[in-house]
């Protein structure tokens, strides 16, 4: 939203997801994360478990922008490739890493064979993503952090990669909720407000659809000056109020 | 999987996904459609509201898929312009679609004003996709579906979707639950029958990490021959047993 935010792209790496199998809810968490530390999320991509789309996907999103995550595809087994994919787009050679030999060595004793011993493997150049959760670590390499796909594991993980990123200006969001009417009837004052406040982002999303009465819309104001975010809020309560409609502001 | 099973992409449209705002359910939603009717899903993208983005991602996937799914940026205020987006894309003008001006004005009469004729906006050539919830429709031009982001009006659209188009040989999956061990006691077990089946896919997905005695991993073996999955199960399913390893077939 200002030149100086840094951008930043997710990839979501599996399967399950593509298959259905799975109901992905790492993006929501990293654009969480994201938005808190006042990064805009640009874009996402899933692919499946295929080598070379993912080194396609990789490398058009880590061209485009400061920062991309990945998700999925670093476990043990013969379906996950991710660091394989990633030392390709990087060009560069996967070799074990004496650190996270150590780690996994730590963890599994007498059961560290040869599929836990692929975990060790990290892109030349890499540097480890801490894992409190089951110890197989993540990855950082250049402005790309690549992390696991199951949930526990990947929120803690950026816990460890929330340090590595340059923050930018929060962006303040407010809600208000208007009642009893649809989208298509605030739609010419949200226009005039998004108009006047060009800075600003203006977005409805309608809630309580089909049933006449219970209607209604959710107006979000964005933005990085909070001053500005709230007069706007303010102008366009009174112009709600003005045309008749009732809108309260919602936490 | 078969060169003859049709391809999809879906492209999901918002600030709001991105923003972390809301948890997207319609890539889940469109997987598990396609996955019924044989088709398979390659790929995913989510943009924002933003005009050159949509464009750039809709033209790369209508020409890398067989179909593609778009959800969200239908509705009648100024960030929606999911419908822009489609014209340019296709080079086509936007012109009123007078069947979809005919539902607006019969679903909205006095209250039709000019937000809500946006609507109506059809990209030249386009065919109405049906919207039994609020009536304002989706449409269809060439290979791209373009749908609602509301999930209930977005899931609604995909009946009158269904019977455009082209079903593929619908994949069996079967999945195997192991208790009391880690992927990695899996893997080998696991890369030798995915070797020994070239034309399945053996995916693995651990679960209760961090609590030594609760973890285990599903195995899930998925092919479009029933017959060709069953065999596959049954002999992982020896192979298991006779290195010690308790499996069963989990529904």
């Amino acid at each position: 939203m200002t030149e100086s935010s840094p951008t930043a792209a997710v990839l979501i790496i599996g399967d399950e997801v593509l298959s259905g199998r799975t109901q992905d809810t790492n993006l929501n968490t990293i654009a969480r994360f994201l938005a808190a530390l006042g990064i805009d999320l640009m874009e996402a991509r899933t692919v499946g478990d295929r080598k070379a789309q993912i080194v396609e996907a990789l490398n058009a999103l880590r061209a485009g922008h400061d920062y991309v995550f990945t998700t999925g595809g670093i476990g043990p087994t013969h379906d996950d490739i991710t660091a394989d994919a990633v030392a390709t787009a990087f060009g560069v050679t996967l070799p074990e890493h004496p650190a996270a030999v150590a780690i996994l060595e730590k963890r599994y004793g007498a059961e560290f064979n040869a599929p836990r011993r692929r975990m060790a493997r990290i892109p030349e150049g890499g540097t480890l993503i801490t894992n409190p959760v089951t110890d197989a670590p993540g990855f950082q390499i250049g402005n790309v952090f690549v992390m696991a796909g199951v949930p526990k594991i990947m929120t803690a993980m950026l816990e460890d990669v929330a340090p590595r990123l340059r923050a930018g200006a929060v962006v303040h969001a407010r809600t208000l909720r208007v009642s009893g009417v649809g989208e298509g009837d605030v739609a010419e004052l949200l226009t005039a407000a998004a108009r006047a406040n060009r800075d600003l982002s203006f977005g409805s999303y309608p809630f309580g659809h089909g049933t006449v009465g219970e209607v209604g819309t959710n107006l979000v104001v964005r933005g990085r000056e909070a001053a500005k975010v709230d007069a706007a809020v303010t102008a366009l309560l009174a112009a709600l109020g003005a045309a008749g409609i009732e809108a309260h502001s919602s936490p």
